[in-house]
């Protein structure tokens, strides 16, 4: 065991397992964070190397004994990862979702994988994976209604009464900006690197307050950022800015008018630069904003599952 | 002289010369078709061989006399083309765009490419370089007010009253398609060839009525076809239907949103399966639809823009 351990032992492994990464804590009996180590070892990798290999190696880098147990969300419990979690359907409660922890079978420690959600509506089927842990971290309140925004690559919005999911929405704005970034005629107008949008940037705000004026409707306005460099002399940079400010613009006003009926505020689950742009949208939206920091939640959403699973005491004490 | 000509002699050679294809008509005196010939040295390809190279190998094949004048249209008259033919802003009448076409310089035929059209508004640039000459083909009447919808990569719907256009705007609809199905995570859903979708394709129609429900917005139901893939069973053929109606219908519901306030009909100029694609969707909104077909409506649009910068008589005499 390592010198940082000193003051404590570790009594549960906790994984935050995507598609391209991985993140990794030693928790404590009583939740506290004893090490932390990241790798680019997500599902892509580790279907190659295999997923227990990959976790091991990990586990043995942080000097965890051989018998700790493991808690994992993310897109290693996909049908595409290590193994699937079945998903819970909506509505449930935050609790219910993270207590039914799929083990994986023919493994020497206790290593369990986080469910899914998922919404079985005829006209609005929607899944979620790693996301239902950030948002039971997120330290919503046990009673009343909450509008969540999790911006990325595919931003949820999730209603959440009372401690239970209610219903849930996907807008993929973060990869609509890539890949129109990068395939679509636009290219030529946001040139082959663009910087990162800031969000004072007028371009940004001015294109985000129109499309929240639209309703959800951005398609209407994409070719106009072609346009507006033929026409007007819009540079490289500031293009990049218009059509993130209408990426984000649209997706706000569109999840406002579905699960946003009557809110006035948001709690915005982000980290980093995101963070930054979505706390200026959702201001311009003229809604209030409670950012949670999206690595602490989902640290916090794991250990939280690792409670409900009964893998450390709910009341904080070692088992 | 081909025998072909037996009958008539050309009087103009008419071209419309996109990015990535031409075709080519020789037309006599009366405005009558004497040939026609299809290419595919757009814009790409005669940046490499020349511009003039490629005319005049049409020219040749087609036997037309050396002297015999030229009418183009399309990407040839853009910046990256043979000559940047400068844009028309609107509102402008039709004739009067036709009949300013640019002359291009040191040339021993009397070459002349047809204008596109820029609309300056500082909320809604847009450019359009080809349509203007199909519109003014389709056969609109010279009073009253007619919303024209010409879909295709980057889909235009243009104002037109009394013979000028009012306004006009672009959805990008064949162009999202291709790049989601080719670059997001949609490509697992519809798989790496697409079959063509079918106008009565019960998944096209019901993703088309729910989103001419949503007034543009698409962004939001983009992923529900993923997740009806992973909950509904969804198969890749199906899945296109539904990205095909999804954003059809978003279109057509955007479009009338922005340009067609009071619109009972719509004059829809396009071709082949598209065609088929967007009456059944104009039919789902509600709106009267008549169908003009491309391909004829440019080259009676060239023949127009002939007459109007006098390369042939406005009578159907021969100048």
């Amino acid at each position: 065991m390592s010198p940082g351990f000193a003051s404590s032992v570790p009594a549960v492994a906790a994984l935050d397992w995507g598609t391209t990464r991985l993140r990794a804590w030693l928790i404590d009996g009583g939740g506290k964070v004893l090490a932390e180590r990241r790798g680019d070892d997500g599902l892509i990798t580790a279907r190659e190397k295999g997923f227990a290999n990959v976790l091991e190696g990990h586990l043995a880098a942080m000097g965890a004994p051989e018998e700790l147990p493991v808690i994992i969300c993310g897109m290693a419990g996909s049908r595409q990862g290590w193994l699937e979690a079945p998903y819970v359907g909506v509505p449930s409660p935050l609790g219910a979702i993270l207590g039914g922890a799929a083990r994986v079978p023919g493994q020497k420690r206790d290593i369990r994988i986080v469910p899914g959600l998922a919404q079985r509506l005829a006209d609005a089927p929607d899944v979620m994976r790693g996301e239902e842990t950030q948002l039971a971290g997120a330290g919503l309140p046990a009673k009343g209604r909450e509008l969540v925004c999790m911006p990325g690559t595919h931003s949820k919005w999730v209603l959440v009464e009372d401690g239970a999911v209610a219903g849930f929405g996907t807008w993929p704005t973060g990869e609509l900006f890539s890949v129109l970034a990068a395939h679509s005629i636009l290219r030529h107008s946001l040139g082959e690197h663009p910087s990162p949008v800031a969000p004072d940037n007028p371009f940004f705000r001015r294109w985000c307050e129109t499309a929240l004026g639209d309703g959800g409707d951005v398609t209407s306005r994409l070719f106009a950022i072609r346009a507006a460099g033929l026409l007007q002399d819009l540079q490289a940079d500031n293009a990049a800015a218009c059509l993130s400010g209408l990426l984000i613009g649209g997706e706000i006003a569109s999840a406002r008018r579905r699960h946003g009926a009557g809110a006035t505020s948001v709690v915005l689950v982000a980290s980093g630069a995101l963070a930054g742009l979505y706390q200026a949208a959702l201001g311009l939206a003229g809604l209030g904003v409670r950012t949670v920091d999206a690595d602490e939640a989902v640290r916090a959403g794991l250990i939280e599952a690792a409670r409900e699973n009964g893998m450390i005491a709910r009341s904080g004490a070692a088992i």
